[in-house]
């Protein structure tokens, strides 16, 4: 099916144009739930690239929309690299099977199947329109970019990522409560980025009370503010004029059913045995279109989220500090001996400022 | 002085050597007590490799004999490379000063001043020999290498390592006191590394009563042991048949000056508000030749050691593990705010296995 071309786009050329889809695709986290982030690259005839785009924003043209109208005629014989498999279906936006088709692409190369059934068969239309299409180019970097809305689409809930800032000694703040600051400048930094990147940030009743937390992102241009959401079983933390409660960005405070707030708005929740139900939590924040949350609350709730097996990846900025006193950055996550200890992987170790950040994940290995 | 010679050593070739016998002076860490650990090599005229040695136990030849012997007369208008300035009194061996002029090396490179007192002088001499002498090549890395009896020689005690393993969230053991295996076999191995490059190893009585630690060198050919110290105040923790009583290695156990106790020989110190006194335990050990102390004892005798200010680094193993309740490694260290923290910086951090290995020293910024 592929044009016959001397000078066709090589592996090589395909490679680096999907990197670049890969990285471009990046641009779009925090911005797209309920969609996918999604970037796409198109070569022309002769391999060299015509177009770029990327999914920006829900309810926006998808990434092949903007490579493809960059590119203009330009698209005619050539190649679309595009880190998930295009869509088939109709939502906010036409399908991105039909435009790929209608701007004479002659090979379609993605890096992700489309896991989202409304979304599927976009490959096949492709094919039935006598387009070449291969899948599986750099796939493992692009799962990785897309990992939060993916684990969202598997699960059926939003992808958590459990933050948090302490000593050598695993300690969140002194033995009288202060804390500003354990980690670093930089550190903090790089959690404006993380906040960004997330849909929604996640605090406890604790944190609310000790830090009287802002939540919102700084220091980002053009960064979409992610929802700020409070687990306030009680109703008891979030006092008026609390930081959380201005415009800087949405705001959501989940009680228990029964609790008795002045606020006019809530979300109210079952309890569990302690706090709020972890799963019915995850379940609302779903159906409110969040596909990735930054827990950044205490050792009680993070505690919780663990014991409810909610944490998809650890993120930990360690500073190099030693303490010896004061609380420790997790608590009650109903492990009392060291078998049923929960096992990561580290799969990343960063030096940010004088910190070290580890990111980790849930071992598969473990039983 | 430096003999005409179109071919002597380049400056590289120095660098090279003295990069080697920087590596060969590592050799003997933990079994050169009270002396520092020295490498040497020496180059002949024409700038090749003719005699390495290194300092491989007190009371035996130093660095700059045994690479002089392996030499034999290449070593005539040769350049000796060395790791320490070589001395120039007689102890249990003659001085270096001497053996090298001696040899008819005709140019010596060290990287380190000696600090020591009664050894200074050597450059001096090589000097007034008419040997051409130049100080501090790779300075910096020497130092590194040698930090242990360095620091010892300026501060009158061992250098401390406190070394610790532990989960991400800083425990030490689950909550009902299980710890076996928290941190990797691989970093367990490396632990072994560790003692064997020690003088001594300390533990304290809680660490006793919970592991019954053998803390004996294994699976390091031909490693020294290390004194086996228990910080054991009240003479309670080391009971008949501990496995640290065996004759894998020596033993020392330290308790109070008015404790009782079965044990035949024992160290008796002073007690502090808590525990024995710090300082003297460390000048007893100093006394005994010790350099260099491997502190593995737990939260609360680390916690000691660092309100006495004496420890000079600190390695932690961190497993990927949550626990979320348990022991913490460090307690009562004596800091009750954040101000007060001890900060460090982090001078290295690896991959040991699952585990990352983070080594930090007390911070210069700190005031």
């Amino acid at each position: 099916m592929r044009q016959e071309d001397p000078v066709a786009p090589t592996a090589a050329a395909e490679a680096d144009a999907m990197r670049r889809a890969v990285a471009l695709a990046a641009r779009g986290l925090g911005s797209t739930s309920p969609n996918p982030v999604v970037g796409c690259v198109v070569l022309d005839a002769h391999g060299t690239v015509v177009g770029e785009g990327y999914h920006q924003q829900a309810g926006g043209p998808h990434a092949e929309v903007h490579a493809l109208r960059a590119a203009g005629d330009q698209a005619r014989g050539g190649t679309a690299l595009v880190t998930l498999e295009p869509c088939n279906h109709t939502g906010r936006t036409g399908p991105c099977a039909q435009a790929l088709i209608e701007a004479g692409i002659a090979r379609v190369v993605y890096a992700v199947s489309d896991p989202n059934p409304t979304a599927t068969g976009g490959a096949q239309t492709l094919r039935t329109a006598g387009i070449d299409v291969e899948a599986g180019l750099l796939e493992d970097e692009a799962r990785v970019g897309n990992i939060a809305w993916l684990t969202a689409v598997k699960t059926g809930r939003p992808y958590v990522t459990w933050k948090y800032a302490a000593t050598l000694d695993g300690r969140i703040a002194a033995a009288d409560g202060s804390s500003r600051w354990i980690s670093s400048a930089e550190s903090r930094a790089d959690v404006h980025r993380l906040r960004a990147e997330c849909d929604a940030v996640v605090v406890g009743s604790g944190t609310m009370r000790a830090d009287d937390p802002h939540l919102a992102v700084r220091g980002i241009e053009g960064a979409v503010q992610p929802l700020r959401v409070v687990v306030d079983t009680e109703a008891a933390a979030v006092e008026p004029g609390a930081r959380i409660l201005d415009d800087a960005a949405p705001t959501l405070i989940a009680v228990a059913e029964d609790a008795t707030t002045y606020l006019p708005e809530v979300l109210r929740l079952p309890r569990a045995a302690r706090g709020l139900d972890i799963p019915a939590l995850l379940d609302a924040l779903h159906a409110r279109g969040v596909r990735s949350v930054l827990l950044e609350g205490g050792p009680t709730l993070a505690g919780a989220f663990l014991a409810a097996g909610a944490v998809d990846r650890v993120i930990g900025y360690l500073a190099p500090v030693l303490l010896g006193a004061g609380p420790a950055a997790l608590a009650d996550a109903g492990i009392t001996t060291i078998t049923d200890a929960l096992r990561l992987d580290v799969t990343e170790t960063v030096t940010i400022g004088p910190d070290l950040r580890i990111t980790a994940v849930p071992s598969l290995k473990e039983s």
